[in-house]
Formats: structure tokens, sequence, C-alpha cells
């Protein structure tokens, strides 16, 4: 755990968070700003500023997780994709510096952009559509 | 291999590719509709529609040949930062259905949005840029 991480927080339970799904080294939850409904953030546990450091072991459980929740948010969200996204370095649009995938599910002619411009979702929205997930 | 799968001619060698890295189970090669300079494919070999439906060991060559990308393109080509991106459907701009990964290098202030309209690059460049990558 990194001091001042938010997502090492997150990881610790001392700063709230959505969580939908988890193995021994990688979490899951919501994104709190979504680009499109069902957003989710997966982290590993162990600190590492992006995926270029990222321990091999660590990165492979982030991911295998993300293909899961892929799966879950087309067959539960009834989205037609998803995208699955890292951001490595604040030019590739990174704003938290503890390895992150998005996985961002898709919907027929959405108007998803990227970069989008993050604004809070709707709280009660939000934590409805974690339950619909977990 | 899959008959008239571009991705599955790319592994097989029937289709031409500038080939920049592989192992046991994955390949990576130039994006010839570069998003910016030094874009990459990394697939897996065998075939499957999208990340969805990789296997796991193949999801995770893949995705361990990435991440090795992501630090070349920013030590060789003095890139930025990457992102990582893959898309899963048509409704999540998915063209070619083999799973894939994009390595997308990146620089300061370029002007990067997605989704981008692919449009061939350079063919001299982007071998000059495979040669530096390999």
């Amino acid at each position: 755990m990194t001091e001042n991480c938010l997502f090492c927080g997150i990881v610790a339970g001392t700063i709230p968070s959505q969580r939908v799904a988890e193995n021994e080294r990688a979490i899951a939850f919501m994104d709190i700003n979504p680009a499109t409904r069902g957003h989710l953030l997966v982290i590993p546990r162990e600190h590492s500023m992006d995926l270029r450091e990222a321990a091999p072991e660590d990165l492979i459980a982030a991911t295998l997780l993300a293909q899961s929740l892929v799966g879950r948010v087309i067959d539960r969200l009834d989205a037609d994709g998803a995208n699955l996204l890292s951001c490595i370095g604040a030019d590739a649009w990174q704003s938290v510096f503890h390895t992150h995938l998005h996985v961002i599910p898709r919907y027929k002619d959405d108007p998803l952009q990227l970069p989008w411009h993050p604004t809070p979702g709707d709280f009660d929205a939000i934590a409805a559509t974690a339950t619909e997930l977990r």
C-alpha cells in the first residue's frame, strides 16, 4: 500500500467503493465517473504506477478478472459490447497512478468518444448497477 | 486457423505483416492504419472472435507481450505513454473478429481521439518503425 494513493485506499477499504468482484490479486469496482452505464475499474491489490510497472502475476489476475467482467456486463446489463482500456502515463489520459483497466460496457449507438470528460454519475444508479453485476 | 480471417492469415504468414515480437501463444505486428506512430496489434495465434472468447492462456500471453511492448514503444520511440485497448463487438469499434489488443504509443499533445478513423499509413515509415521496435 502506498500512502495517498486513492486506489490503495479502495483496496484497503479506507476509501469507500462499490466493489463488484475480486480474486486473490485484483479487485473490480464501479467507476464513479462512468463513461457508460456499468463502467468498471479493475486494479491489482498491489500498488504499481501503471501497467508497465505491474508484476506479471498482478497484471494476469487483473486481466482475467476484467475478461470475466466483460462477459458479465454483456450478459447482465444487456450491453452490446465492451472496451478494455488501460492508460499508461498522463499523456495517455491516465489520472490515477495505480495500474487500472477500464471495462467500459458499450451500447448500440452510444455516443462514447475517448478521451471522455469524467463527470460524477448518479450514486443510486451506480449502486443499483453494482448489484446487478455482483 | 479460421478461413477468411485476416489475422489468422497473418499468423500463418499467408498474409504479409511487419511482425515485431512474438511468444509461444501470441504475435505482435504493426497496424497498417496507425492511430499514432508505432501503433501495434497483439493477437493470440489461436483464433477467437474477441477477448471474451479467448482462452485464458492465450489472453495471458497476449497481455504479457503487450506489456513488454508498452515499455518498448516508450523506450525506443520516445513515446510519452501508451494506451492498451481491446474492442469487443462491432458496437465497441471492433472491425476484425480475431481477438486483438491495440498498443497505441502516445506523444505529448498528440491529437488522438477514439474512435479514430483508420487510414493507411506510409508503408516505408511503418517498416522503419518496425525495425526500431524489433
